[in-house]
């Protein structure tokens, strides 16, 4: 019983890789080696972790990976122009920019620079279009796309469900807003100027909630109802310094119908749909070379 | 007491128009003659009806109108060479396209290639981008923006509220949604997919309702709460023939803390909407010629 409440992200990278590594194989037999970019500054260790995860889910997939590695003291001038190559670069396929830029860029100006058709982590305002209008501009965020492979890999429908989203910020919450919406479901979005009843509330009623606030174990069982899906997207670490969600999972978990762990859940997804999307793009050329 | 709870949308426009027609005067003195281009095809009335509000509107504000008309048979090739060379007019400043465009159209492509800095009624996907996003780029769609025109002019503030949204139209529902949450509403968006009891409980619950759904007097008592405050998009006929809103008005009058008409609500302040929008494009003009 346990084990079919916790919603594991590891089998759905595992299925996803399976079914990408497929894909990548046919688009190799074609004469196209699907290439993500991946645009680094500075050696901060959040990034070089993300950066390791993402290596290693390309080898097992069989897409290859070019390093672009910049000093902290780059001009914003020279990321521009590095940033205009990957785009007229036809052997790359997407790029991931890890961020926070360097406070001395300007991160929206610079973002906005990346061809949507290259943006496999949605942070273009074309891809943000893309998400808001349901068009196949530009490709959503990855971990609001994980978010919707959780639920598909785990038979949660969300058609007509009422779906609670916690944050609305251009990461997650509002494309994994409009995202449930796409599919059917009544959505409500709650944030840090909710009033505290209302919190309550709405997390009570909700079938399904998406917590995605960044704030510590703050969604506990005053806030929630019962037999719900959760799925944690927040990152976080605790007082005594571990890794930990935006759900107290402990208190939770013995009321929730299924609920995602952190780490191990959402987190664990997004570096299979990081090469998903790598593999649309690659799809998307016309030319073999 | 009654007059008090109408909104009516006569004197939120008026106000704007006195504030757009002060814009207006200060860019002619500047050398800038503010223009919109109206573009229409074929003549069907309710075209011909919104064009004629659009007029009188900007000849009360002091924007020049030009007005292009395409007979229905015109190629999209055609059409997209006047949308090109209305891009680089810089004597038009804002360009209004009335929808929907025949049959023959691939319409989602043609309004693509307008520019987002000429898109004052909001239909590209980089004004959809800046309305998501909460950026500066486009302009939002003019009835999205009419309704935060509506509650401001009223006194009725969102922040920290429930707002409920009926429609997730990209024309309404959707940006009106994000333009809430800006304001620090939670917000709740319901559609034609959401159960039967969660729509009425959600209507109960909300303290704003902005309804969007298209389908005449579908929102009555049964629907909603007390002391709410309504604004209604809708526009249709009712069985009689007669122009009415998506809310059941003489039903819902009674118990609402204040409510818009329809006709002479919401509908009532988009073409004023539009002409700050046309000013705005004007006012971001460099040059004087």
């Amino acid at each position: 019983m346990t084990d079919e409440k916790r919603m594991a992200g590891k089998p759905v990278a595992d299925r996803m890789t399976e079914e990408n590594r497929k894909i990548a194989q046919q688009l190799r037999q074609r004469g196209i080696t699907p290439t993500l970019a991946i645009l680094r500054i500075g050696e901060r260790p959040g990034d070089l972790a993300y950066e390791r995860g993402a290596v290693k889910r390309a080898e097992m997939t069989g897409v290859d990976v070019r390093h672009i590695v910049f000093d902290p003291s780059v001009s914003q001038e020279l990321l521009l122009a590095e940033i205009d190559r990957l785009n007229g670069d036809e052997s790359i396929d997407g790029v991931l920019m890890l961020r926070p830029l360097p406070d001395t860029i300007d991160e929206k100006y610079v973002c906005e620079q990346l061809s949507p058709a290259k943006d496999v982590d949605g942070i273009t305002s074309g891809s943000m279009a893309g998400v808001f209008m349901d068009t196949d501009q530009g490709f959503p965020p990855c971990t609001a796309q994980a978010c919707m492979d959780m639920l598909d890999h785990y038979g949660v429908e969300l058609k007509g469900k009422r779906v609670l989203v916690m944050g609305r910020s251009l990461v997650i919450g509002k494309p994994v807003a409009m995202m449930a919406m796409k599919r059917h479901a009544t959505v409500t979005v709650i944030h840090s100027r909710t009033r505290q009843e209302d919190l309550a509330k709405a997390g009570r009623d909700a079938e399904v909630v998406i917590a995605a606030m960044g704030r510590a174990k703050m969604v506990g069982p005053d806030i929630l109802g019962e037999d719900q899906v959760i799925l944690d997207v927040g990152i976080n670490t605790d007082e005594q310094g571990q890794l930990c969600g935006d759900v107290d999972y402990e208190a939770v978990f013995p009321r929730a119908a299924m609920i995602t762990p952190v780490p191990g859940g959402v987190g664990s997804v997004t570096t299979a749909v990081l090469m998903k999307h790598v593999l649309q793009a690659a799809s998307g050329r016309d030319t073999v070379r």
